[in-house]
């Protein structure tokens, strides 16, 4: 039941909303979640990881591949399709539908309508029955699935099934009329068979770096037919007319490949393989091709998934959130990273943000540290770009791209709202003054090495970047002689509604925590690989010594000595202190942007986000319990969750400071955030719609880290249970260091089980019970159950989190 | 002739430019062109110097004593008035004007009018003619003056004659219903009479520190008459009632004295002093009193005015330009400065800019050295409140208020400008952000020192004075670890448009020039006051050794070694190169300020104003011909002249290199700001309108240091001199180092007269040619005549300069 998401009934204002909640994917291609009837009004796209393009001066963004599921089907001349069923006026203009005539009132109804994914199998279902003219009863079902095996495929398998006989026609092929933002991307699109005529393929090439991507589809048709092959500017497809019987199915299914020259192939051979794949696969035929998918996938849970006792809501989100992660992980490729709206289409120039190390990593981490691994190798691999920026902007070292896409030259423009009330471009300091991120890398990078003691990450580029993210630091920073310490200053935070600000904490606490990384995988790679060492000393106007000068005196703002509070950045005390429903009173435009030059927020108090509680969940240990609470109660009504990386957070440092009833709305806000569509779409007149990769792994961080409270520094895992009080219990397997445990928190009860594979003993404390865990053990803990401590956040509610 | 300013005719749209235009003042009373007839609506104001008032939370802003002036004159009950001839429908709304009915088409007919300032005895005069119902032509004509010998004194005289036989009516008095821009500012309004009835007075006091202000008023009226006492709430006015013989004048004088307790007195006092003083001047008689100013403006034109051979225009605009300066010269106050409108008016809140020290200080400095030892003095006497402002921001030492009034608090917001688009206030960042301000203010005590030779400007606190702003620098400063220098980082340079710029050329120049000023100035307090020199070292964080070393290693940008371009400041040249024309085609509001957040200029090249020019100028001497004359040809057309402040710099650096000729429009549209009434008017939705003494002062650098070439550095005086094609000549007076020199400038001839009076010889150099000129001593030097050299300014054209 809790492994599958459902929708009933067709409601066209939520095609784009479905579009994301039932997106299939296999990490090199993601499908979004729309209808085989459905075209490039209704946002379908088959998105290839990696592959991005840019048409004149627009920006660049993902190509969306011709759709190679694109599919028609009629009943006696008369379109099966939901969208005809809405509004016959809307259905001419949609156009690429079929042939079919547009009856008016003799069109089809639909009488049922239900899309599905099974989260456990990722396989997407759809079932719409349609009332004929007639009077017969026609039920279309799909199911799909994006090969977690082979990562250039999609399957579908479609099957009519009337209550009375008839004649019906499907139109399939390959549409190359796709949706695009900034497009169109493909250009020369040549279509064809293959020589025996049973694989279509078409193939186009991005305009701006002329790669060629070719889709192949084959297909197998159950119970024959007359075909007939269509031919036009944009698309191949096949015509296949049929007769079924009553009460009968007839099924088609469609193997189609999509290759791209991505790795430098030739078209020809691009061609090839794709045909030769999509022939392949028929032979294999759809029930192997699932088994193997579906086999795939239960590895991906065992290690993965959770249960949580007593909440079936939480517990589909929470599977739902993973499954979101897994469909997109890189799992065979480091030059690829995860983008901020996953593979979900062209919204974010599907552009990698510091979301992957901040807020998708962890679930890596513990779950499928290959996956980690070849997240943070992207880093390496897009190291030169980095220094290209830091080049840019007359600075030493790397500095990350705030958009980073398939080279690490910064994708983010200048101006990326544009002004609602006079509709020109406004400039925002994401590209130029977030220069966290660099600092958020060196962090992920270390916590690769901390999680799995693997240095080959460090010693594969890993140390390197880390060097050069400090180097970049070195040079942004400046000394304050009068203070006698270093500053960072003119920074953009987390908060981006507060831009250009001096001594962010959360920024300066990062970079603090680089240089330190940096001097350390220097270490390590010192004693592995002295020569790779001296070599990049040598080429460094900066020397460690100078590094270390800078670490230990940078200037990182400390909680006050009275109310424990920590200011976000120098004179944010001096903003106006508004509410937050005040401040949203005064904006005159629904789309209106808080930040930017004039943004209403800008001059007050309100963040946008997890700032300065960001900084107490990443570093938990350095701080006091009541400096956290302190912190939570003081920022969290000043936080407009503008972002979908705010909320979990705040979920996260309730749980860590034993009020897990606090934390669990904004849980729950971030674990339901692709299933019920309730996230901002637009800034300023800018779309920004699609999946939340960022707050599925949030939702993971704040079950697992939060509420079961396990916290793991390469040394000794310690578990701080704060569970939510609906939750009896939870349970889920983790891997640390390379050892595979099963962890079961309940009320008053921790279990932990070794598997018998463990190599070596895990040393656990629970609660500050200290005990090791040898390879095949399983050990009971009890502890006192928390929950006494809730309400401790003091007058801070959870205001204006939606549940 | 050229000493006359004259307008004919009455034009209401002209009304507050000619209230600016027609000003007359004394240096502690300004009183705006009005006619005797106006009230509020017409913007009438009695400004007194230093005084403020702050009403709830609107901004401090001058206050608006009571109208001494007020007079409305009937004709047979109906009104002389222009306001009357213009819309009787409007005459009514205005309320004010007297107690005659409202006659409509029988109202008397403006047949002619005028309005003048004689600029030579700063008397402004006026003379309008009805024509009457029943046919009488009825002239009145009115003469007046703000004493400069008597500071607290108005005197007016106005005289009524008929064609015809008649009977009129004056009322005269005291009105206390002023125009205010964020008043009302004076409350509790006693009027009343002294006890022989012959002196009338009104005291009010101001809100925010109830400061009481009386005006007094004693009139003489030659030829009888019935009197009637008019006490009101907010006025207290006579009723006379005359009948005059044709072609007989019927004269009045009002002699108004106003008197403050800015110094502390009580009511009491104020009100005593106030009916004496009109007495007093009521037995002296207007004939006296007009002498005595009289003489006394002729000791000011003495040592100031110029001749301009061969230029009609430029002769009456540059002595207009020193008008103004005069009339609001505080001569006698070192408590008071001279605000960026002067005394014109509430705009810009009455305020101390750095406008003084730049661009009014030169012309005292050159004619009436004591009045630039007040405004200097002024910034001594105001330390404390820099030292608060500084303190507030964390720093050490001295920022000054980017608008000061008398405390040196900074009465400037950090909202300074409305959005037009949505109208909210407008985060600008001029008060914290325009930090040059503090090393304007060391600039010029040095200036005053270097002019003069008078170390007691340092003794008396200017020393301490520039020692502070160094303090605060070094504490503003930054030093970069990696480039091994200092940096001025985050401020507003003059260029208002690039707000929160680093390394703004001209501010960090300026900064090196405040921190060298700080260590000259100490050595001299050590010499001539140790115990001072000790005291102030004692309890400064910071050490000459210090400030030194922030001299020595200040990063100041740099010519460029091919073309000789100054950076503006970091990054400029990344910004979006449009033209001017181009940037205000993409204006969407007329008033829409084009800078702040969102501003249009911002992303762009386009400056507000001169900013690497103005430092090419201020410091001349360091600077090759080729690098003025290529930043010049640069910056030129990208500068809005959005300031009134800029066109004047562009002719001083265009006659430094040689081309007066480029120069010459932008001195015109300097000099003749005032009478044109050309000028920005609105910011956003702001009104900034009045007198430009910056542009005043301004227009005089350009003559005499701009074309006459004069430069003096303390030591040697310098003429390179540069006329414009339709100058002959130019003479004029000037004051170096205590002894008195007229100079001739013509072409190919240069003389110099020496006072005999004068102690010591002077040394000169005219054009390379170096003399010394003794006491008494007149000097002819040829100079081969300039001219060939104008045109160097390459491609570059007086772009948008109008004259």
């Amino acid at each position: 039941m809790s492994w599958i998401v459902r929708e009933s009934g067709f409601d066209p204002e939520r095609i784009a909303h479905h579009g994301n909640k039932f997106m299939i994917g296999n990490g090199v291609l993601g499908y979004r979640g729309t209808l085989e009837e459905f075209g490039k009004s209704e946002l379908t796209a088959t998105i290839v990881a990696g592959l991005y393009d840019k048409v004149g001066d627009k920006w660049r963004e993902p190509v969306n591949a011709p759709n190679g599921l694109a599919t028609a089907v009629f009943w006696d001349g008369a379109p099966l399709s939901v969208l005809k069923a809405v509004d016959p006026a809307d259905a001419g203009a949609r156009g690429k539908a079929g042939e079919g005539d547009a009856r008016g009132d003799a069109s089809p109804e639909l009488v049922a309508h239900e899309q599905a994914l099974d989260l456990r199998r990722a396989v997407h279902r759809r079932r719409s029955v349609f009332r004929t003219a007639d009077g017969a009863e026609v039920a279309i079902t799909s199911e799909r699935f994006c090969s977690a095996v082979r990562p250039e495929l999609i399957v579908s398998r479609i099957a009519v099934e009337s209550s009375r006989e008839g004649e019906f026609t499907i139109v399939t092929g390959i549409d190359g009329d796709v949706w695009d933002i900034n497009g169109p991307h493909l250009e020369r699109i040549e279509s064809g068979t293959d020589a025996a005529g049973e694989v279509l393929s078409l193939t186009a090439w991005t305009q701006e770096l002329g790669i060629p991507v070719t889709v192949a589809e084959a297909a197998e048709v159950r119970g024959g037919g007359e075909h007939q092959l269509l031919r036009e500017d944009l698309s191949v497809r096949r015509r296949i007319q049929m007769r079924c019987r009553a009460g009968e199915p007839v099924e088609f299914v469609k193997y189609v490949a999509v290759w791209t020259g991505q790795d430098g192939a030739p078209a020809r051979d691009v061609r090839t393989a794709s045909a030769q794949s999509a022939r392949e696969a028929r032979q294999l035929g759809y029930d192997r091709l699932l088994q193997e998918h579906a086999d795939r996938w239960e590895r991906k849970w065992e290690t993965s998934d959770m249960t949580v006792e007593g909440d079936e809501e939480a517990q589909l989100a929470l599977r739902y959130s993973m499954y979101q992660l897994h469909i997109i992980a890189p799992d065979r490729s480091e030059r690829v990273s995860i983008p901020a709206r996953g593979l979900s289409g062209q919204v974010y120039k599907g552009a990698v943000f510091w979301d992957t190390e901040m807020f998708m990593l962890p679930f890596f981490l513990h779950t499928a540290p290959e996956v980690a691994r070849n997240l943070m190798m992207y880093r390496v691999h897009t190291l030169d770009g980095a220094k290209r920026k830091a080049a840019e902007y007359g600075y030493d070292g790397a500095f990350y791209a705030w958009e980073s896409q398939e080279t690490g030259d910064d994708a983010c423009t200048l101006f990326n709202v544009n002004d609602v009330f006079t509709g020109r471009p406004m400039r925002t300091y994401f590209r130029d003054k977030q220069v966290h991120i660099s600092a958020d890398v060196a962090y992920g990078i270390w916590q690769y090495y901390a999680f799995t003691g693997d240095e080959s990450l460090l010693l594969d580029g890993g140390a390197e970047v880390a060097w050069e993210c400090a180097k970049f630091f070195y040079s942004y920073g400046y000394f304050n002689p009068r203070k006698q310490r270093y500053e960072i200053l003119d920074v953009t935070g987390p908060d981006e509604y507060h831009e250009r600000v001096n001594n962010n904490a959360f920024t300066n606490r990062m970079v603090k925590e680089c240089l330190r990384v940096a001097l350390d995988a220097m270490e390590i790679l010192r004693s592995r690989n002295p020569e790779r060492y001296e070599a990049l000393l040598a080429e460094s106007a900066v020397s460690p010594e100078q590094i270390r000068d800078m670490h230990d005196r940078l200037y990182v703002p400390q909680p006050d000595a009275k109310d424990g509070l920590i200011e976000q950045f120098d004179r944010y005390y001096t903003l106006e202190d508004v509410s937050l429903p005040d401040l949203k009173g005064r904006m005159l435009h629904p789309h209106e942007y808080l930040g930017g030059g004039n943004g209403p927020a800008t001059t007050t108090q309100i963040l946008k986000q997890a700032d300065v509680v960001l900084m107490l969940h990443l570093f938990k240990g350095d701080y006091a319990p009541s400096v956290k609470q302190a912190n939570w109660a003081y920022y969290e009504p000043r936080t407009e969750h503008g972002s979908s990386l705010s909320a979990c957070i705040y979920a996260l440092v309730a749980a860590d400071t034993g009020s897990p009833d606090w934390g669990y709305p904004y849980f729950m806000r971030t674990a339901t955030i692709d299933l019920t569509g309730e996230s901002k779409q637009y800034v300023g007149d800018l779309y920004i719609g699609g999946t939340h990769p960022a707050a599925n792994g949030g939702a993971w961080m704040a079950a697992i880290q939060g509420f079961a409270g396990l916290r793991y520094d390469g040394n000794q895992a310690e578990l701080r249970p704060a569970l939510p009080s609906a939750w009896q219990a939870i349970e889920f397997p983790v891997c640390l260091r390379g050892g595979s445990y099963r962890i079961r928190v309940s009320r008053g009860e921790v279990v932990i089980k070794a598997s018998g594979e463990n190599s070596t003993a895990m040393r656990f404390s629970v609660r500050d019970q200290e005990l090791a865990v040898a390879p095949g053990q399983e050990v009971r803990v009890p502890y006192e159950a928390a929950g006494s401590l809730d309400g401790q956040l003091g007058s801070a509610r959870p205001s204006g989190v939606k549940h």
